[in-house]
């Protein structure tokens, strides 16, 4: 029985997707906007500034430090604003993960929660054109070919997750399971994970 | 309904005893040593060297070439024993996928049959620690560590499918599906590649 599902997921994997339909079966709470929510709370930042720097600030230039803001332990001060959100998400998840089962998508969770024996770490991927024709239809187009925004997206989870994490994103041996979402379908991979929850 | 699995594996992962168990509930032929059989009538290399080169010989200083021998087309004479090798595996590895439904382990059969829509592509790893005892429980000591003898063959399955595939070993996006063999277990990691073939 696992009390925790982190699932981390290529961009227009259907990764989300599945965390969510995952969650209602096993009636467990769903993090992603949630969790975003949270440390904004936390934090005093704005939820689309957290979303978007959340999963992929490593590596860029950011002039924003944490100076000296009521509520902000000291410790922290001087950190950049992305080591800063990634030190509150970090604490985030580690509550989150105490008070009730839940599926946790993103953020570097596996990483975060890799102490504990009741965690299912999972890896969504699908080839580059099945990617490309989810994300035409659910986001639309845009000035980037869909190939461009996939990999640029991509490129920055990869980063993020190396620069907080120091291991590669995507590589087998750092999940429990990890699945190609096109060629197994979105329905069947919820059925699997579901067997390997319960 | 997938007519080939190939399954990729760390060493002492149980890749194999799950190969052999899908191919018996499946009714697949099973290759591994049958491979190595094949590949040794149409070469006349003897199975052990096969056996031991055909997965790790990249980058191996190898002072072995293929001469002129009856029975080997003109193309080949000059190369390396390790690229011939790999191009009389490459073929019989073709020439057994066409004949009838089979589980073919190791010997960078996912990126062969790559152009193939009836292909299952499996990659089975498992922690250092399980995968230690498991060697020692099923081939004894040795006067190297286990963890020692897991870094080197594997270092050897990985410099071996870089040099052939030009791809990385182990990262998902080459499989369908990954496991941890240590976390999900042997018979459920059955379990789900049986209802992902069917």
């Amino acid at each position: 029985m696992k009390r925790i599902i982190t699932i981390s997921r290529e961009f227009g994997s259907a990764g989300r997707t599945i965390g969510k339909q995952l969650a209602e079966r096993l009636g467990y709470k769903y993090y992603d906007k949630e969790l975003v929510r949270q440390v904004a709370d936390e934090t005093g930042f704005d939820p689309s500034y957290i979303e978007e720097t959340g999963e992929h600030s490593a590596g860029r230039s950011s002039l924003s430090y944490v100076f000296s803001t009521p509520g902000v332990p000291g410790i922290m001060k001087g950190m950049s604003a992305s080591d800063f959100l990634w030190c509150i998400q970090h604490n985030v998840i580690l509550k989150l993960a105490d008070q009730e089962p839940c599926v946790i998508v993103g953020r570097c969770a596996d990483f975060i929660l890799r102490d504990r024996d009741d965690v299912l770490n999972v890896f969504i991927h699908a080839p580059m054109q099945a990617r490309a024709e989810r994300i035409v239809r659910l986001y639309g187009e845009s000035d980037k070919s869909p190939e461009q925004r996939l990999k640029e997206k991509d490129k920055r989870r990869r980063n993020n997750y190396k620069h907080y994490t120091g291991q590669d994103w995507g590589v087998s041996q750092n999940y429990h399971i990890t699945l190609d979402s096109a060629a197994v379908g979105i329905d069947r991979c919820v059925d699997i994970l579901e067997g390997l929850a319960r």
